[in-house]
This record gives structure tokens, C-alpha cells and sequence, in this order.
């Protein structure tokens, strides 16, 4: 790997993990935050280098990451005045991993085109403890081509890998998960409720829904932090309040009704609202057991 | 088991399959159905003796099995007239294995109590695959000397068996289960029928829900019937909408919200109501998408 140059933008709970993989891997890693003074620590601890700007960045790599918060940031960092577009050769792969609109993809995408730069879409699943021992679920929307050049990279970061299609659909297979988390997630913290109301044995109806039909990752991950209230961050309150509101854009779009993403997004925003955005998304249990009070 | 008698009362979808169970295992059985004939020829098949009538089921057993319809089944058939309470001997252990109100368990197991007759409450989550094989998931309420003898009954029939309260609490956790396996499978349907609008490659989004946080045993189990519309029944719209119903109540009567459940509740009922009650409630797939054209 050592002669593979990428360029990795986006040093957060996630990125900072997903990129400390590809420099563990022997990738010629080449960092870059908009916080200063950031990269530089990250890099100096990780034996990356530091670009002096996304431009500079894009110059210096192969492959360039992004690992961000919205659209507007990636097409900032991609293409902007100093964007890593207008250092980047021809042929340069641009491999978006952060969590934005499909519609910001195709925009993207297609003013890189013009500039002969290829893109992909490439959001994950799995939070901090995925990303930090490379298991995530990396979902690629992409050219058949692209995707087999950035199969490499994918493979260090998760563990299941999966083509789904053309450029944004991997955006759209991301946003449908997580607002069915979402919606899970909010299910399980009303029964919960209603559980600790009824004063049931928790463990025991724990070990019956694990056994049957209502079994999720979110009973798995969420039920004991939504039982004891601790919110310790996996995934925080706000990124989910995000992602639910893309999907639930995309949804209008496509004229499709999706209440049991309305309703979580609803309970999601009150956690929000009530100063838990930072926590984990957990809080979700929050304001659904207020209203039961 | 030869010397022990056990009386079954429902030979339906799951109640045919787990007094089949009992009489593999070696158990005395004797059955009795409503409808004249069937246990008849239930008995025959499976080397069981048939009862003249509740009563008379009851005089022969040591335990009596109730898998039924609802809460006013189970009162008529262990306390009406001919009922099995008429000719139990004191001591007899009642195992009621239906999905009733955890109100009616508490109604009928006191006026069990009056005869010197033991209740246990012991609904069970699987549908009837499961219950085909002995696999189920069995929750009881009751006393804990009555959990113990009825424990090697239950070995037969399940495989996971938690004793999860006093009377009535295994209702409680059996409605709380059903109810977010209905919310569960209302977000799974809303998500496929947008997924199915945005022409996803379906194949690619369920191997990344089924990998990460969108996944759920209601995935696992309905995502390829909703997908298909294949609704051969393994478990009942009209049960579900049932279940969810008395759910529903259960948390009325604690002052509890459940909008998560109440959603799924509407879209059962729209799927009942289109003629789908007695169709596999993956059908809850048909309002959602009727919705979204």
C-alpha cells in the first residue's frame, strides 16, 4: 500500500477511526481538518501527512475521502475555492463516506465529471466501535469500475461491502437504514416505557423479545442505555435527527408516506430540543417517557 | 411421561402443533375441540383420547393446556357449565398458552383459586414453524412452584423459557412483544415500499439492513414476503391486530403512550379490512404501499 496515496478529510468520532485503519494499513496517508492544529496532532500520532489545504490534499492523492457532516461541507472540501478538485489529476478518485442527500451526490458527482474526476458514494453503518476495529457496513453507490478501485480502501475500513448501485444509491440504502433504526429505535424506547410502568422484570422481557419477533440491533445495542438512561455518545441525537430528515425528504420526493419515520423524528427532535442532541440517540427514551408521566 | 395426563384444549395453527409435541413426548393426552369431529380425527392421528366435554377433559387430566382464541374462550372452556373447572380434582394446574388480556388471567385465576385450581399464564411468541418443532418462546406468570411443575411440559414445547412474573406478567410481556413486532414491521413495510419507488436493488438493500442497524427478526422473517406480497398465513393479520389491540389497552389503563404501536394498528386494521385478516400480517405491506401510489 505504501505507494497508494489518500487523502482523508473529516477527523471526527468516525473519521478519526476509519482513518487511523488506512495508516495502520500502510496507506501514504495525507490528512487534512478544518479545525487547525487538529490534523496536525492526529497526523504526527498516526504517521499521516498534513496538507496545508484541501487543494493541496487533492494534489498529493490518489484517492481522496471525505468523511464529514453534510453536503455542504462535502462540496466545500470537493469544491470550493482551495477544494481538493482544483488540485486533484485526472482520473482521481473522490470517495465520499459521510452521510448526505442523494441529490447532493448527483450534483457533486456531476460537476466533478467535468473536471475528469471520478466519484462514489459510500456511507456506512456501525458506530465508533466499528469504525475503530474496521467492521463497519459500507454501502457503494457508484461505477462498477470505481467501486472495484476503492474495494481495497473498503476492505481495511468494514466488513460487509456492498455495490448497491449506480452513483447515490448508496445514500439512498443508507438513509432507508437508519430511519428504519430510527423507528425501531423509537418503538423499543415506548415499550420500554410502558415496561418500567407496568413494573415487569426488565431482564426477563429483555430475554423474551431478544428470543422472538421483536428483536432488532436497536433491542440488542439500545435497550439496557434506554432502560438506565445513560446516553453515553455511540451516535449522537443530532446526526440521527439528520439522516432521518434527508430520508424523509427523499421520501416526499418519491411521494411516499413514511409515519413511523415522522414519528421518530418527531420523538428525536424533542430529544434534541430538551439539550440531549450531543447524546446518543438512546435519548430517543427521553421525551417518550416524559409524556407518560 | 405415561403416568402423566395432560388435557389440550385448541388443536388450531399452533395448538395442533404443540399438543403434538406433547403427545410424541409421551404424554396421557387427551383433547378436546369445539368444533365436533376434529378432535375426532386430531386423536386418532396422534394416539390421543378425546374428551365427551370440558368437564370431562378436566376429570382426566393433571394439567389442562388452553390455546385459544381470546379471553372469553378461555373463561367459557375452563369455568362455563361444562367446564374443565367442573370435573378437576384439586390441584390440577390450569396452563392458559393463549394471548388473552392480562386483566381476563387475573379474573380467571382467582376464580380457579376459588375451586383450589392453579394458574399459570404461559403465551408463547413463534408462529407455527416454530411451534412445529418444540422451538418457541415461552414467557410464564405464576408461582413459582407452579412454573416448576409445568417446566418439563413447557421443555417439550419451547425452547426458550423465562419465568417472567406473577400471574398475569407473562400476558403483559407477551402483548408488549407483539406490539413492537407489529411497530417493527410497519417501519420495515413503509421502508421497502419507498425502496421499491426509488427502484433500489433490493437484493443489496436487505444485505445491508440485515448487516446493521435497520436489522430486526421482522426483517429477517417478513422482508421477503412483504417484497413479494406473499402473505401465506403464518401468523394472522387479524391476531396480530388482536394483539396489538390488547397491548394497546394495557397501556391505556398504565397511562402510557404508544403511538408506534397505534400506527401499526392502523395499518392492520386498513390490511384486515381489505380482506386480509386472515392472510399472513406481512400483509401490513398493502396499506403502506396503497398509500404511497
Amino acid at each position: 500500500m505504501a505507494d497508494v496515496r489518500v487523502g482523508f478529510m473529516g477527523l471526527g468520532i468516525m473519521g478519526s477511526r476509519m482513518a487511523a485503519n488506512l495508516a495502520r494499513a500502510g496507506y501514504e496517508l495525507t490528512v487534512w481538518t478544518h479545525t487547525p492544529g487538529k490534523a496536525e496532532q492526529w497526523a504526527c500520532e498516526h504517521g499521516a501527512q498534513v496538507a496545508s489545504s484541501p487543494a493541496d490534499l487533492g494534489a498529493r492523492s490518489d484517492f481522496i475521502v471525505t468523511m464529514v457532516v453534510d453536503g455542504a461541507q462535502v462540496r466545500e472540501l470537493l469544491l470550493g475555492d482551495e477544494g481538493a478538485a482544483r488540485g486533484a489529476a485526472p482520473g482521481t478518485l473522490c470517495i465520499d463516506m459521510s452521510t448526505i442527500a442523494p441529490a447532493d451526490v448527483l450534483e457533486i458527482g456531476a460537476r466533478l465529471a467535468e473536471r475528469s474526476l471520478a466519484m462514489i458514494d459510500a456511507p456506512v453503518t456501525g458506530s465508533s466501535p466499528r469504525a475503530a476495529d474496521g467492521s463497519l457496513t459500507i454501502m457503494a453507490g457508484g461505477e462498477q469500475g470505481d467501486f472495484e478501485r476503492a474495494l481495497a480502501l473498503f476492505e481495511v475500513m468494514g466488513e460487509v461491502i456492498v455495490h448497491v448501485g449506480p452513483l447515490g444509491k448508496g445514500q439512498a440504502v443508507k438513509l432507508i437504514n437508519n430511519a428504519l433504526a430510527a423507528a425501531n429505535a423509537a418503538a423499543l424506547a415506548e415499550a420500554l416505557v410502558l415496561a418500567q410502568a407496568e413494573q415487569l422484570d426488565t431482564a426477563a422481557l429483555l430475554a423474551v423479545l431478544g428470543a422472538g419477533s421483536g428483536a432488532s440491533t436497536m433491542l440488542s445495542l439500545k435497550a439496557r442505555p434506554m432502560l438506565e438512561r445513560d446516553f453515553t455518545t455511540l451516535f449522537k441525537t443530532d446526526h440521527m435527527v439528520k439522516d432521518v430528515r434527508l430520508c424523509l425528504q427523499e421520501a416526499a420526493r418519491a411521494e411516499v408516506p413514511f409515519p413511523a419515520a415522522e414519528h421518530a423524528l418527531e420523538l428525536l427532535e424533542a430529544a434534541a430540543g430538551a439539550g440531549l442532541g450531543e447524546a446518543d440517540f438512546a435519548a430517543i427514551v427521553e421525551p417518550a417517557a416524559k409524556r407518560a408521566r
